[in-house]
């Protein structure tokens, strides 16, 4: 089945909008945790974290056009230059799909869904306690993308909280038994088992010193 | 377990790349194939696919700085002004693993991988035949990201492969019955088992009508 450019433009708004978003892959499952300037909570989902460099540790997320459903996560971290990622696990998946409800100003995502806020001292955006994976980050730059009005907001790890001994392996965490989740598309979620573990491709190795 | 920016600093340097990329999830695997001026072929893979927006269906990915490995994937891109993003599956992760292996000039990585470069008519950059799930995409913009060297490109999508029949639900594609791969940290391959899927959240919805 082939689909061009010309079809895309032409297909149906709900039916574009799967298709574009599946089409992107299984991505992992995120939430955003932020306050603002008076310590009111947001939390958000999000599938566009990725990785951009290890030293300095730095982790980009799309955001979309200020006017969108996302803004108070943007305002607040433009306000208090912080925020926090935490992994979706597939217990959850339920409660964290329920954040991308449109809450009034002052209403926590927090109560809403369910999930509870946790601090570390000296550190302003709150963490999800029912995930086992998460970081703290303070924004570095936000780059505005002028093709369609989106924003990637980078930011640097400052606190990493995790499970005692999953950094055993090299550093290497074993996401699969931590029970990540993954979402394709805008809402359907994913377990993940893993299949495979082949060494850095050295010069001169054939397909088969992979093993 | 809490590790702070300064631990991360600190870190011994293979730990730390483990640790962040782990960080950043479990990330759709795709190979990213191109031709240089003179047609000659390069795949690579990649684990920063991002969804920008549906309308026009806008694609991004990171590439690292210059001179890296991934170099003739940038000058391919940057010369021809095109490119195919590819699903990898699971019963080609090795072979996808592999061509992160540095290929001399005028080496492409399908003769040293076995996987199969075709071609769709005036479209320059080469598809994986393997995968199922194939993107054709045009240059957009490239972004620099000033905080570490790495660039944001962005691309419309111009073809979309896909099976038939896989987008007979409203646009969304059953990615678990395709049998897609992700990354976990630089090496760990993953498989997906669909969860759960949950309507759009409504105004006034309760946890309870996600089902």
């Amino acid at each position: 089945m082939h689909i061009t450019k010309t079809d895309i433009a032409t297909m149906n708004r709900i039916e574009r909008l799967n298709l574009i978003n599946s089409l992107s892959g299984i991505k992992p499952a995120n939430l955003i945790g932020t306050v603002d300037a008076d310590g009111n909570e947001n939390l958000a989902i999000f599938s566009s974290v990725v990785h951009l460099g290890s030293n300095p540790a730095l982790f980009g997320f799309i955001l979309r056009p200020r006017g969108d459903v996302r803004r108070h996560t943007h305002e607040n971290i433009l306000a208090t230059g912080v925020y926090t990622i935490n992994f979706v696990h597939t217990h959850f998946t339920k409660e964290a799909h329920y954040t991308s409800i449109k809450a009034d100003n002052g209403t926590s995502e927090f109560d809403m869904s369910g999930l509870t806020p946790e601090y570390l001292a000296d550190f302003k955006a709150p963490f999800v306690k029912e995930s086992s994976i998460k970081l703290g980050m303070t924004l570095q730059q936000e780059v505005p993308i002028e093709a369609n009005g989106t924003s990637l907001i980078i930011g640097q790890v400052e606190h990493i909280l995790l499970p005692d001994g999953a950094m055993a392996d090299a550093g290497h965490l074993d996401l699969g038994s931590h029970a990540v989740a993954g979402i394709s598309g805008l809402n359907t979620y994913y377990s993940f088992q893993k299949e495979a573990r082949y060494p850095y491709v050295r010069d001169g190795y054939t397909l088969d010193d992979l093993g």
